[in-house]
């Protein structure tokens, strides 16, 4: 195929990309569907679905014409807008690396992962990491083995960080998470040995049907709309999108504890006004929805932590969660409920965990992939090392691999080098506040009052907006300036100095 | 592409089959979520997903060496086995079907459909036909279209019908509907002058949790393996199959009717026990599933009235219906209930229509249909034809199009010539349990324990197993002989007979 014109090579192009959007939709609503309405033994016909839209995918984007196409197109480069010319980028950083993986064991891959997922689920649940060990063997061979399709010239981790935050390595990565334990560790020790905080009754029975009304007031709140996007329920809380017109946020309900969904609620809502924040021009491109992981965990961390565990959002939500559930929270007051949301103690499971130690839980596995992809660290001593890790940086002991090395889906989704993103999502935000107060000045009289529409307003227009057109490094410089992790760790010395009075 | 050898083109055949089965799987689960998960304003995304998705699967069947693979296996028939001679045959059907529509009028009337979809929701809750006329008026021109398209030979509501329902004819149907009126109509008059049933406290208050619960319940009780067949809620109940080991069924709860979601379960639930008895052998084939909509039927309404509405499976059920709802029932018992749930009365929903009526909703959709496609009556005339048949059918007035004419969403789905399989799927069953009978002995004593094994299996071994291996005239044959309708009319006579004491 050639191309004689310009307008011909566009119109190859806008046909691609909106194909590429149909099957990324047809495949995105298979596996929300898997995740939440298909009976549990399902799993065998949507494999073969996947195994052939997985091919089909392949040969779509793989093939040579596309090089053609690409390279026409780079060659007319002055004639294209803006937006078409990071679309060909963007399509060329795909094309080339999936040029390089051979069809048969990207279709392999995919099949692998449609298993695994399987084999974690019961894997987890009969707490058997043998089990599961020999799927995430083939994972790291296949993620190891991607790494020097994609970037022959990095190290292979390096390779797969960038998949998720565009230039990010182990170099810098080492650095901005020596610079947390740094300041993390001692402000933990304070805190463990100051008086402690009462949680117990966000443990009390909250049934999920209140639960249910509780996250609709949430949504609410978030000023999410609802004609937009919809909750479904999980095992594991995740937002997923089809176009910025249709976002899926998921929740999982548990009846011994209310701020589990809460939560994940806010945070799931978060990713989800990055995404229905976009602009309507890149839908059905390449360019469409958030950036980066780390760019997207930004923001759902912002809602989740900076927004959903401050005073004034507290403030502004506590009469709607006694009217919700008053009998168990009748001798609690809004102090009260703000110190328990917010209490910091280590603790085994990184969903679960608390604002301070979060980070700690990330660098336990940022370690343990390092290792792996590395070769230094066989599968068959995963568990003596999160183990080990998890007594040397959060001093616990860690009495199984459910609640250890088979929390996480990550790892049976083939994500291997995305939880830095969560870490450093976490720390982008509070450079970013820091901004939007420079704006807006003071935010916090709105929050109170459940008015987020200035807060979300103004992440719009600087981040949700450019879904990808801007890359992750290059909008949080044209957002921020240069990153820097003391926005983040000065935040976290300023909260629990005061929470725990240290 | 021609073939070298049969094995070669067998494998051709499998890849193709495999794929068409991958897409019905992916654009199955889009319609599902459509319709039980998405929020309300995502249709437009979901149209253009469609609309790429159709044009694909279009090419895929229509492509040139189809024609070359069918024809090279029907040459080489000989060498095949019975099944993949079948699969052939199928192949060859929808080849030229699909052969003779032109493209780009496929792919408009894909368009076209996902459209009518939201115009027909919102004229309904509007009673607004005008808004749905020129959705209506298109459809109805493409079927014409296409009819001439599928069998040029065939008068075009024949050909319409002979998508449903293979061999089916109006000269078959005409006499069919006038030996079902010649009986229904005079039982009607003697029921109407008899003294009426009360069933006014099947429309008390039913919560929607508890109405949940007896859901599952009557899957239990209908035998139906809920790790293969998951419950979903929609405005119209339906079913829908991916394979025969995943399979979802669903229903409408309204709090103030216990029965309308108790029905729809046990229908959805006979449709799904034919998907989910399919040998395993036809999956991922054009074989896999039911053979026909008249086979369908047969097979829901079987469930839905010979075994639901007997007083044996309200003997088996009504306890535990006592106990979900003790207080609504407190002055009920099983003779009452059993009388009030098979109360015939003419009114105007076809869904909630009794058994002794509901042929008569379908004649009037039948008279409706033949005068649109042959042009005898005009789409805007349908309201007013509609209201003057369900007078002369039926007796009552119909006060609006939203419980009129807009009714069902057969139309607005393209589906002009399904109605009828209803009336035959009904007049099916009694036939068939005639011969099961035979074959059984009485089967009451079971249905009186809930215990519907040997029913099912029956079903299974004569009906469900053969999924779309036998055609539907020649299965039925096999199973019952030549189709007479006065085992259905004999049903009806004799059971309204003793009900009303005439």
């Amino acid at each position: 195929m050639s191309y004689e014109t310009t307008d011909q090579a566009l119109s190859a192009l806008k046909k691609l990309e909106g194909t590429m959007a149909a099957y990324d939709h047809a495949m995105g609503v298979l596996y929300l569907d898997a995740t939440t309405a298909a009976p549990s033994e399902s799993w065998e016909g949507r494999g073969k679905t996947m195994e052939v839209l997985s091919q089909i995918t392949y040969d779509l984007l793989a093939r040579e014409e596309n090089g053609e196409l690409l390279a026409f197109l780079e060659a007319h480069s002055g004639e294209l807008d803006s937006q078409t010319r990071r679309e060909v980028e963007m399509l060329r950083k795909r094309y080339d690396e999936i040029h390089r993986v051979p069809a048969e064991e990207y279709v392999a891959y995919s099949v692998l992962l449609n298993d695994a997922q399987n084999v974690w689920n019961k894997a987890k649940l009969n707490d058997d990491f043998d089990a599961f060990a020999p799927y995430l063997e083939k994972i790291v061979t296949f993620n190891r083995k991607f790494a020097g399709y994609y970037h022959p010239e990095m190290k292979p981790y390096d390779a797969l960080l960038n998949e998720y935050e565009e230039g990010m390595t182990m170099e810098t990565l080492d650095v901005f998470f020596a610079q947390l334990r740094k300041a993390i560790v001692p402000l933990l020790e304070k805190v463990q040995s100051a008086p402690q905080i009462d949680d117990s009754f966000l443990f009390r029975h909250y049934g999920a049907e209140k639960q249910r009304v509780f996250s609709d007031y949430l949504m609410e709140v978030l000023g999410i709309d609802r004609t937009h996007c919809a909750i479904a329920e999980t095992e594991h809380p995740y937002t997923t999108e089809f176009n910025n017109k249709d976002v899926r946020i998921t929740t999982h309900y548990y009846e011994n504890n209310l701020v589990s969904s809460m939560f994940s609620v806010i945070h799931e809502g978060g990713h989800a006004l990055y995404e229905l924040g976009c602009d309507d021009k890149y839908n059905y491109t390449v360019l469409a929805g958030g950036v980066s992981m780390g760019v997207h965990e930004s923001q759902s961390r912002f809602y989740e932590n900076l927004i959903g565990r401050s005073r004034a959002f507290v403030h502004a939500i506590f009469p709607k969660v006694k009217e919700l559930f008053p009998e168990q929270l009748a001798d609690v007051d809004e102090t009260m409920f703000y110190r328990a949301i917010n209490k910091a103690q280590p603790s085994l499971i990184r969903t679960e965990a608390d604002e301070l130690t979060y980070c700690l839980h990330i660098m336990v596995r940022y370690e343990i992939e390092k290792r792996l992809i590395d070769g230094t660290l066989a599968v068959k001593d995963v568990p003596a090392a999160w183990k080990a890790l998890y007594k040397q940086y959060l001093g616990v002991d860690v009495p199984n691999d459910r609640e250890g090395c088979l929390q996480d889906s990550h790892w049976s989704g083939g994500g291997i080098g995305y939880f830095p993103s969560y870490a450093l999502g976490s720390a982008y935000g509070p450079q970013m506040l820091h901004e939007m107060e420079k704006d807006l000045g003071d935010i916090w009289a709105d929050v109170s009052k459940g008015d987020l529409s200035r807060v979300t307003r103004w992440l719009r227009e600087h981040i949700h907006h450019h879904a990808s057109f801007i890359k992750p490094g290059e909008l949080f410089r044209q957002v921020c300036g240069e990153f820097d992790p003391r926005y983040y760790t000065d935040y976290l010395t300023k909260k629990y100095t005061e929470l725990y009075d240290l």
